[in-house]
């Protein structure tokens, strides 16, 4: 960015926890931004739903700062302020998992910055060092927790006993979980963070659309409790890996061995593992959210484009989303407490070529739960052998599952 | 950096494990570095001690790569790379925290970037994240476990009993300590990491001759042993806080609670943890050594170097280096097992104003072992009446102490 000594201008799209954070951060940061940039950073326009004038703030901007949300409006403005060659730095993630194409063919077009930190894991720096630490990299794997909500109510689930819908409760009242939390706790924020992630690390469109995802709605206390005599701890993870034929990207819950650099992480916290050969694993974590985190994540960037240009990110290649993989899954039956059940669900996994892992089974009056983990097969094999187990008389109710990660790290 | 399509041409000095894994990484990811930053990598010039002139390498040079290690031709070559305008990247510890003041003046004068990514921490991206994405963040706190051959150790010793010499003697046969691990036991090598992460996080000028530094040569099995009745686990930690009056920047084996977000890194790993109020706290943790790993960090350095200009670093102020600090400590006593010996160092202890938060004692024969863990307290005050233990009739050896964090995080 040019300018010589004059200040830069910042126009400031939304003024919200994450805006009214940053006006305040910038005030209070002033002296440390010209130190390590040389210059300072001033705001020169607001828009909010009440005041402002987008074009006005446009043209007396050398940095827009997009903090509205929204997929329409934000949109626009994004592209109008990339092709009028300003550099743009949003948090704004479903902006970016569902335009992101778009976006960035016109940072490009543009040769301007087009930064997002905010967007994915708070403050922790993932997507810096996906592309700028690690750009040559060519990634295995890049996997974690990337919702802090789902995280706090998945860790006090299994703390305490209580149920979702309790937690839930106590989620919102503490702060961690808005209002409306439909997207949270569906696992949706997290699969655009995963889109925006698995673009950048595998240099290839990912869309919103393109990524399944579960959330955490259905999760039952008792699915924690047989976890723990099994050893696992349960973490809603976004996961997108590399084969041969092409990639995945997919949210859902999984139970994870201890040992796990993952499984310490508790509370609403974000962690993300970034895998190759050549970098063996990395793992990032911080706070997931919070306005002042997420401000000083915005103003990071802005540090970054008063600094220099960085490149601008590129689709290199489109590789195909992959719909089947293999995992390794729990599995939770409720049955009739008579002789041969058992038998007869290991007999439609041994057929179906399923290996078993471990079994806790637990009388319960005339019923019983029987819980196993079993090892890694093909998803689409394991649905298949979910349905005929379904349909075995002595099921109590459907046949409830959670993937597992069966790697333990060192 | 300008120059069109043509390749990047790049000086590399020294050739051992990490310049050679260099090499082949370069050829590997070319097409990928080329994607990222429109330019090929191409190496231009080696100096070993066997091949290669120095000045021609230079002048036939975009950037030169130094990797030869040493403080007295490193330093020389690298200060006339920079005076020559030519960016500089090395992964050179000492030379860094020895002549870091020289260096960091030289680069600033010649308008050209001096990076270091792989110099603490291998390939965890603890640089970039403290200098790029908390650029204008005023840490309170960065500290964590930047020497892989001694956690390594640490954790075989805390996991087996083995004594010290023992597992030193299996990291050398694995690779993760060197024929000569004096530096990496004895805390020096962490000690100049430190003082690196200290001068960035808190720009000021630091020196390693300011850091004072422990290491782990004097660990006994049994600190370990009682540590675990305690709930503990030891890393080789370093610390650079700041406080009101100043900074303190220091390397000592460190006891940690459960929960502590460091405490589950085993193995040869390291991981660091940046603390300020608005991003509340960020750990990094990877592989902390290994040639392929180191290599690829000084890779996504060259990266960086041919996309932009980052901000050169320079010390913005110069903050006292304070040796006082408080610590909580874990005691170790091994006394005559007679009547009075707890009262006697009980008394001593509160006499200093000094709070004991645990105790275990045991019996063995005529002698027993006092093992406790005592609150945060003034150093100075903790070493003093350590002294008027250690004279006490009824000790049978020297006190031993290590250092405890008391806090247990999420």
């Amino acid at each position: 960015m040019t300018g010589g000594d004059a200040p830069v201008r910042v126009g400031l799209l939304g003024r919200g926890t994450v805006g009214g954070a940053l006006v305040d951060l910038i005030a209070e940061r002033s002296a440390a931004v010209e130190g390590a940039t040389g210059r300072r950073l001033e705001i020169s326009g607001v828009l909010t739903t009440s005041e402002g004038d987008f074009e006005t703030i446009l043209e007396g901007a050398d940095v827009i700062v997009e903090l509205m949300g929204g997929t329409t409006t934000a949109r626009e403005h994004v592209i109008a302020a990339l092709k009028a060659g300003k550099p743009v730095i949003t948090a704004n993630k479903q902006l970016l998992a569902q335009h992101g194409a778009e976006l960035f063919a016109a940072a490009d077009e543009a040769g301007v910055q087009l930064r997002f930190e905010a967007a994915v894991a708070g403050v922790v720096p993932v997507i810096r060092v996906v592309q700028e630490s690690f750009g040559a990299v060519e990634f295995d794997k890049v996997f974690g927790i990337v919702n802090g909500t789902t995280n706090f109510i998945l860790s006090e689930m299994a703390s305490t006993g209580a149920s979702y819908e309790e937690v839930l409760t106590r989620a919102q009242e503490l702060g961690y979980a808005e209002a409306d939390p439909t997207e949270d706790v569906n696992g949706a924020d997290a699969a655009a963070k995963m889109a925006i992630l698995a673009r950048l690390a595998f240099h290839t469109p990912v869309d919103f659309e393109q990524v399944p995802f579960e959330g955490i709605e259905s999760v039952q206390p008792d699915d924690l409790a047989y976890a723990k005599e099994l050893g696992l701890s349960l973490k809603l993870l976004g996961v997108a890996e590399r084969f041969d034929e092409g990639i995945t990207v997919r949210v859902f819950p999984c139970f994870l061995y201890p040992g796990h650099p993952l499984s310490p992480i508790n509370g609403p916290f974000n962690a993300v593992m970034v895998q190759a050969p050549e970098i063996t694993e990395v793992t990032l974590s911080g706070p997931g959210a919070g306005g002042t985190e997420t401000a000083a994540a915005v103003l990071g960037d802005l540090v970054s484009v008063v600094s220099g240009e960085a490149p601008v990110h590129a689709a290199e290649r489109e590789l195909p989303v992959l719909s089947d993989v293999e995992s390794s899954f729990y599995l939770h039956l409720e049955v009739a407490d008579e002789p041969g059940v058992l038998a007869q669900v290991a007999k439609v996994l041994s057929d179906s070529g399923i290996s078993v892992k471990s079994v806790v089974q637990k009388g319960m009056g005339n019923d019983a739960r029987l819980v196993m983990v079993v090892h890694r097969c093909s998803e689409a094999l394991f649905m298949e052998a979910v349905g005929q187990i379904g349909g075995l008389g002595s099921l109590r109710s459907s046949p409830r599952f959670i993937r597992v990660i069966e790697e333990v790290f060192v």
